[in-house]
């Protein structure tokens, strides 16, 4: 089995963190280098990795802190960390570091018992969903989840089940035809891309079978929020009576979707793309970076089951989108 | 009241026809000419002009050239309109050309005539939609209605409602937040954009009263074809139980939206933009350009009204964009 690089996105050489820059995907798959705490702060900043590569990024750069200075400053760390982008909390990562080193025990078991402990969850959790699809499937998905659907596709293969997907954009970061549809077709599968505005005409017209997505945020009552988008196609879906998968991150401390905070961002993200202005001068516009979808529109949960010893002292909540 | 240049976007000089090149909209108000149908022909597969655009752009057209030379050849003339975009339905109108011209009364006769019709009809309509809104609605919008919308936004603001307008982009060719939000703006109506993947969240916030949009074809049972994206919201406003209302052409041959032919256009024009590409090399894309929404999900048909001698012969059945 080959992972696409989304799926793991950030690795750990001796004294520098390798990061994949999302960023120049799919035109161009590289690294980029962080030394420091502060240069792995900038790459959050600029949006060179997100999800579960946040998750990975946030880590190794208290273990790199700690290779190269058992006396580091580690507060300090997570506070430039937690500064890096207001509306998403990685406080809660941070805090769990900061227990960690608390503890007393070497903060490197702690990181690689925990990041082993969610690639395992990860590989499970993809054959959990394997298992939903028959042979023929076709399958939409929004916005990107991070290398889990080039692996599901390539279960499903092992078993002679062959399934195919229908991707949407994503506007207006397009993750879906940037990232999803490059780590699909890198993997060999069959992905045909539609604007956010055809699913409703894509499923009328029985084209899809199935539909999955991830969550950025799993409230305790099943709501979930993921990329903006993801809730219209649950609503689309149910009126077309189309089962819908969620592949869910660990149970966050909200009780409902309310509970959960959505970011709003800047007018110019969607006004502009790569310097070509798509909107008239001054034009005003309502940037909402997230939704959230009930549980009730939700046909079946796939959840990420970590068992680690990590996870037995804290349970993360990781707003990432 | 001032009409948005989308309202009558084509003219007649003597001898040659201005077209507003939509295409350079909103960074630049031009207008192309047209000295012969060939040039006309051209601003029409350039796709300069659209929707009712079209219609009048064929009407003055044939007008040029009977003027240029009382015995031109108006079949080759038709034929050249015909072969311009094979998939978008000229050939009602150019047959009604044609039949206006066997008649034997002269033609510039018809064509001013049905022309003016045209123009009183939508300000008649534009006033009927104006009763349906109240002070303070925020309205969303799909792709472009050709100035119906700040007319309609300024006949409101007489009778001392201010309406403002929630826009979506309508991917692929951005024809909201090109040529809506622009006309909007341009006659001072509050607006913002959306992406095609925010309107469930949107009127999931509460912010969004009433939706209205503009159809291409409305078959005889009130199922309607438009421009990509508007099912999609059609189904949304149903689950928001949020008023749906629909500016109609006058009622084509087809008796319901199946007997509707749905222009499929090529990949690349979503897989680029301006030069620069959206996803992978080699990624494969459908791009279904109009779809079909029922007749259930409409609140209210605003019908347009031709009263005049042209139309007692023939009705127009032009599917544009």
């Amino acid at each position: 089995m080959k992972y696409s690089p989304l799926f793991w996105p950030i690795e750990l050489k001796e004294d520098r963190i390798l990061i994949l820059d999302e960023t120049k995907l799919p035109q161009e798959v590289s690294y980029i280098e962080a030394k420091d705490y502060l240069e792995a702060c900038s790459a959050i900043k600029d949006m060179k990795t997100r999800a579960v590569g946040q998750v990975i990024l946030v880590m190794y750069t208290f273990l790199l802190e700690v290779r190269k200075n058992k006396q580091a400053d580690l507060k300090k760390v997570a506070e430039a960390i937690n500064a890096t982008r207001p509306t998403l909390s990685f406080k809660f990562l941070t805090d769990m570091m900061l227990g960690w080193v608390e503890s007393g025990e070497p903060l490197e078991k702690y990181i690689n018992g925990f990041l082993e402990g969610l690639k395992y969850a990860r590989i499970r959790q993809a054959e959990e969903a394997a298992r939903l699809f028959n042979d023929e499937d076709v399958v939409l998905t929004h916005c990107n989840v991070s290398g889990l659907l080039p692996l599901i596709a390539q279960i499903c293969a092992k078993e002679n089940k062959k399934i195919s997907f229908f991707v949407t954009e994503t506007r207006p970061y397009l993750q879906g035809s940037r990232l999803t549809a490059w780590e699909l077709m890198e993997a060999g599968i069959d992905t045909t891309i539609i604007c956010d505005d055809m699913v409703a005409q894509v499923m009328s017209e029985g084209k899809i079978k199935k539909v999955i997505v991830g969550a950025d945020n799993l409230a305790q009552n099943g709501d979930f929020a993921n990329k903006i988008g993801t809730y219209q196609i649950a609503i689309l879906a149910k009126h077309f009576n189309i089962p819908f998968f969620v592949l869910c991150p660990p149970v966050a401390k909200a009780k409902t979707g309310r509970d959960i905070n959505l970011e709003i961002r800047p007018d110019e993200e969607l006004l502009e793309y790569h310097g070509i202005r798509l909107a008239p001068k001054n034009a005003k516009a309502y940037y909402p970076a997230f939704d959230i979808t009930p549980n009730e529109l939700v046909t079946k949960h796939i959840f990420l089951k970590i068992q680690d010893m990590a996870m037995k002292i804290s349970k993360p909540d990781y707003g990432m989108e």
